[in-house]
């Protein structure tokens, strides 16, 4: 048994920590819509039932129509997923034995992938508030075939702007290497400037985006890259027949229409944000400000988490601890923001703490 | 727009042929369960959604434990797949730029994936009514890295006995060769030998498997295989995380419980195939001898099929076409057991068709 390397699932986490896992537990690592799904979903979730049955539409005909529409993306730049994790997979496919570049620390599957895949690794560090320096950048891009960034990034929540974004592309471009911008939480950004677009005048600008995340609906699987239309056709003829199960299919029409469940969420991420910086300043907890549903945090007062992280798990209270991820080792703890009654329950748990340590 | 490769998804054969689809059609080129799915899953849906909304098991460990007690077969001989298509990608992947022979006519997905990775792709066709010769076998055998079989076959339905195809993995083995057998439709048989035991002696042996066709849940996507463990390991570095969508991982579980369920379905195919055997004899069509729930017809009075599959598809009746299965080509139609009434609908139509033909 290994420590997992992803939020959810927290059976596995209590089980390699030897704990009895309460009844009850919130799990704060996991990072989806804290209001679940759009209210269309679970009304059409009967009607779901009969696509069981047959193939899925191979082609995805309908739900491509209706993102390229929402998108205003041609459907020839565009090529879906069995989560953004499979398009991670192929990717690096794509990128094997070659040296690729991945900004830390960030989303493990980047990692995890090159690796399968024989990929030459090298690791452009960026502390959780630190900004990147470009000249530094360009150094390390040089050699590169690929970079992989994810903006906003998991886990620090931090968001960069489109000038930033394009600045890094044009380095990118000038080294002809693959610029792979993973915007699987831009949904929860409160304003959102379009980075996407940059795809129309860099060619080797590739995006990930994911639905199951602003529509929770991770169990479902789905995500879609946004890249030129000879690059998607070179990719799309080593997926598997079939790929995107025809429930994740429907589903994901069905919430590319939820635009005010959206905004809602928004909003709401925002606030709580806000209310859980200031509550947990107060207790002497580091928050790094985040542009999205989860930030980290730190204990002002000690360098050891481990003891918290524990205590909290005794607690029925699950965050994402951040061991796998270069430039944090351990010392943050990743915390998704649920929903008010959750959050409450969490800086609850963190009093107590804070009363006794 | 080119003509559809696969089954199933009948909207695209008719857009192909540029003809209007009417408002019913009955779809015999999808071979799933005629008896539709396990009625224990259809009740337990509404339960299914709350798994929406959190990641799947990355592990799968509750639907391995069903599988693996179910089979009799150890967890580290098992990997699961998004629909065995997932599999196939990934042994062609693995046997990339890799001389592999393909026995044909056969579904057309191990071509594709192999061409896909650039595999050296030989052919080793077998007349739908003749037996394999194990000495030609032998020949095409010996330089080749992997051989693909399907058994019971796609699009024949015939299935090969235990002990021919134990002399063919014996001399698979003598030439180092992986031997790759898909038993997607073996539910489907009155009495499977349990060819799959030969895994125990034979290493180079990989069997391919599908819960997607006997439970009738192709839109859920399920596959898995069954190889030595060492291989297992190698195959699964480069699957993508959380690849089993956790509605395909409950479901299974559901489904794998569903032991009378297989055998009436069994016992509802055989009399059924029978039936229609008969009927299409004495209505001067050719059926081959299947041993499943599906097989191939032939006019007896005519060489050129494609006049009958364009009038049926018009009267909303959809069959196989076998223009991309070499040593068909075209002449045959793949007919999949459906409901009584259905399968006696067809009977209608085809009566007709002599009449005015």
């Amino acid at each position: 048994m290994s420590l997992p390397l992803h939020g959810s699932n927290p059976d596995y986490l209590y089980a390699y920590y030897n704990l009895i896992k309460p009844h009850q537990v919130i799990d704060f690592s996991v990072n989806t819509n804290p209001l679940g799904m759009p209210e269309a979903l679970v009304k059409s979730w009967p009607d779901l039932l009969e696509k069981v049955v047959d193939y899925p539409d191979p082609h995805n005909k309908e739900l491509l129509e209706s993102l390229s529409g929402k998108l205003e993306i041609n459907q020839s730049h565009l090529l879906l997923g069995n989560g953004a994790a499979e398009l991670i997979s192929l990717l690096a496919f794509y990128l094997r034995e070659k040296p690729v570049l991945i900004i830390q620390p960030t989303f493990s599957e980047y990692e995890r992938m090159c690796e399968a895949h024989d990929c030459k690794i090298s690791y452009f560090t960026v502390q959780p508030e630190e900004s990147i320096c470009l000249r530094t950048f360009e150094e390390a891009v040089k050699t590169q075939e690929a970079v992989f960034f994810c903006n906003p990034n998991n886990p620090t929540g931090k968001h960069i702007e489109k000038a930033q974004l394009e600045a890094m592309a044009r380095i990118c471009l000038k080294y002809n290497c693959l610029f792979i911008v993973d915007e699987a939480f831009y949904d929860f950004l409160i304003d959102y400037d379009y980075s996407i677009e940059l795809y129309k005048e860099y060619s080797n600008l590739v995006f990930l985006r994911s639905l199951t995340k602003i529509y929770a609906i991770a169990g479902l699987r789905l995500g879609y890259l946004v890249a030129q239309p000879d690059f998607i056709l070179e990719l799309k003829k080593y997926l598997p027949h079939w790929h995107i199960n025809a429930i994740a299919d429907s589903a994901g029409k069905i919430c590319l229409k939820a635009d005010q469940f959206v905004l809602d969420t928004q909003t709401y991420i925002l606030k709580e944000r806000e209310f859980m910086h200031q509550a947990l300043e107060e207790l002497s907890f580091k928050m790094i400000q985040s542009d999205v549903n989860y930030y980290l945090i730190r204990d002002y007062l000690t360098h050891d988490i481990q003891p918290l992280f524990i205590y909290l798990l005794k607690s029925g209270i699950v965050l994402r601890h951040t061991v796998n991820f270069p430039g944090l080792e351990g010392k943050w703890l990743r915390v998704a923001i649920k929903t008010e009654q959750e959050n409450r329950l969490l800086l609850e748990a963190l009093k107590k703490w804070r009363k006794v340590n």
